[in-house]
């Protein structure tokens, strides 16, 4: 095949199989949104390039897709949502009672340099709360971190989220009579510290007048916690949630745009990139608009593909998906039809099952009976309905036990096939 | 707001009431595909642009977001899927049962003139069946057609099916002497035929030594009706779905790929364009794959942005949408918390209750009784759930009845709550 006849580098093709994944992800990530009462919201995958150079720039603004549209705009293919959900809110909060609890799932688009776990596009959950600065607030969209990585079936066993405030580092500035340039260059050598050598980091500090103990020794001190992280802590232990939780004063998160507490989610052998983080953008909206519209915020994003690598690692989590995918099987029954000229009533009868609800399948075209029974049992059907030569009576047929019965042409058919389904079979059922 | 902190034009922002409409139409159309036994499935959304030039050219080429990116490759957010689609099923159809029944949902982009029905990006419900050329397969593809329409709330009164076949068009080139080409061209006259004036079209057949009235005549006579056309009649017959279907020949639809069966959906008022449209593509994968892989296939695509116009007009789709809504209001029970100092317990009872799949929320800090109950309303939760100084006693308030009741300390609360519920309420529940 010409290679232009492939994917582009870094950008994945789903088919049915890799798309169950992506679905569980998805899924699970809207529901526990939902519990939390999120409500969903959307932008556009392509922006005015300027909304990305305003916020971020560093490192982002070279990862673009950037280019002229044929109305000669300078125009990027998203790499981030905040930026847009910064001026959707603006322009909307008036119409929503605040806090705003925003999520949103969509694809993102970065040029990089693919490899394991990092890919040129991907899918990001995107959580937000606006309208209030509150440790409270921090508290609550933790939890739902926590939460949408227990829904995933990960256990204390498997990540940590390590919390920290970028103040508690204001303060050391403070003390080190540091000015806010000297505190951005600070922030950054504490960001790599954890994977720059000692000397490194020694030499990084060298215009600070720092010493690397300096450093450790204030990552080390519990009292330097601000009361944000304090409060943040008690509020998770009275919903049970300590237990993921450490408090870690060496993360401060790599963009500019972060104004207080900020959170990373690690798998707990620490073999992958962090698999979710975020923090408080207080002054970000009030940038974007010019200062017309002032939204304290916190927010938090999750990707799909260090999460699916994460996933994989873990029993547990291929356990909970491996059900899942059993449970949205493509089909509930699938209809055999071994007398041929029955297929018009077979018609009529696969109708009336899908429009109960139930998920059919059948051979479009005659087909012989073994050939029928093997396709149904690639469906993951749980059952197969035969239709024989004593139309309207049929067969039911369990696939997996080989076993099977014959149904009495008064039955209700539809209320009789659900309650052989034993579990929920609905395709979005949770 | 500066100009540059606006979307783009023709481009969509989605705050959370405009993405319920959306949510709505993805979580129909994923039902029903999903009750037909289709699987899904998901290709990028920026492709090498030469699989665009490569199979359709004309019209599309020219509504390209087309640009160079980093590594100075010719790419194109995707106008279409089924491009990618053959690609994707070309590689992978070993690994599935045939025919294949996949379906998408996803966004593509058009550098069109914005207006009423048109934008620049917009989602598209594509389905597709690969690997059998029968008319059994069009009938299967158009009942998924018309069962999404119904689905969404649209009768027999409000819309139709306008069936063709372009082989019956290749008949009467044939007894008209036309060769492939002037058959092309002809092709192109009768999918204008409706909207042009009748001398527009003589003007246009002129070359080709004919009339319109010929058309007209050929048009209206049951009998140029293909083979094809008969059976899938008859099978949408013992589907009991004959009365959403018309066959009309003046449909050919514009694509040149499609080689057989074509049908549209259109509003009986005909006040819109098509809602959705597709027809049999035989030879388009074997194309894209220098014939390499044989595929013959059928699909149709539905777009978000003309169905939703369509919905707004039609009464019983308002309704059916606006009952989904309501069934996924973003909480289902609102705690208030009317003794501060029970906050902490507060927050382990939401907790219990999330975990049990309660959609639940609250006051983040302090807020006084009447405002909590204010935006208890504003959620559409139907109860709110009020924890006071007589904790661990709770008072469920049924919040559009205005009327309360005490709950015991030992009652099992999940439980207890879920059967309040009159109605299943899981956000991702049909």
């Amino acid at each position: 095949m010409a290679a232009s006849f492939q994917t582009l580098p870094g950008f994945r093709d789903f088919d049915p199989r890799a798309c169950q994944m992506r679905n569980y992800l998805f899924e699970t990530w809207r529901r526990v949104a939902t519990r939390y009462g999120f409500v969903e919201y959307e932008t556009p995958l392509l922006e005015a390039t300027e909304l990305y150079l305003k916020k971020s720039g560093g490192e982002l603004s070279s990862q673009l897709f950037r280019f002229r549209d044929q109305g000669d705009r300078d125009v990027t293919l998203r790499p981030e949502v905040t930026a847009s959900l910064a001026r959707l809110a603006a322009a909307k909060q008036r119409d929503y009672p605040k806090p705003l609890k925003w999520f949103e799932i969509g694809q993102c688009f970065r040029y990089e340099k693919p490899q394991k776990g990092r890919t040129r596009e991907f899918y990001q959950f995107n959580t937000d709360i606006l309208g209030d600065p509150s440790p409270a607030t921090d508290a609550e969209l933790i939890a739902l971190a926590i939460d949408t990585m227990r829904e995933l079936g990960f256990t204390s066993e498997d990540f940590k989220v390590r919390l920290s405030d970028r103040n508690a580092w204001a303060k050391f500035a403070e003390q080190h009579e540091l000015d806010e340039e000297q505190l951005a260059l600070l922030l950054q050598i504490v960001d790599k510290i954890e994977r720059d050598a000692p000397e490194v980091t020694e030499g990084k500090l060298e215009p600070l007048g720092l010493k690397r103990e300096q450093l450790t020794d204030f990552i080390s001190d519990p009292s330097n916690e601000s009361d944000a992280l304090r409060e943040i802590q008690a509020n998770l232990k009275a919903r049970n949630l300590s237990k993921y939780l450490e408090v870690d004063l060496s993360i401060v998160r790599g963009l500019a745009y972060y104004t207080g507490v900020v959170f990373e989610i690690f798998d707990k052998k620490q073999s992958l990139r962090a698999v979710a983080g975020g923090g408080r953008y207080d002054t970000l909206v009030s940038t974007l608009t010019n200062g017309k519209t002032d939204l304290p915020a916190m927010g938090f994003a999750m990707g799909d593909v260090v999460i699916g690598l994460f996933i994989e690692e873990c029993a547990g989590a291929i356990r909970k998906f491996e059900s899942w995918r059993q449970r949205n099987a493509s089909c509930d029954f699938y209809v055999v039809i071994d007398e041929e000229e029955k297929r018009p009533e077979a018609l009529a009868l696969i109708q009336e099952l899908r429009e109960g609800g139930l998920r059919i399948d059948y051979a479009l075209t005659k087909t012989k009976f073994d050939k029928q029974l093997k396709t149904a049992a690639t469906t993951l059907a749980p059952y197969a309905l035969v239709i024989g030569p004593n139309f309207p009576e049929l067969t039911l047929r369990n696939l997996s036990a080989r076993a099977q019965e014959p149904i009495h042409p008064n039955t209700d058919l539809v209320s009789f096939l659900k309650t052989k389904l034993s579990n929920p079979q609905g395709p979005l059922l949770a």
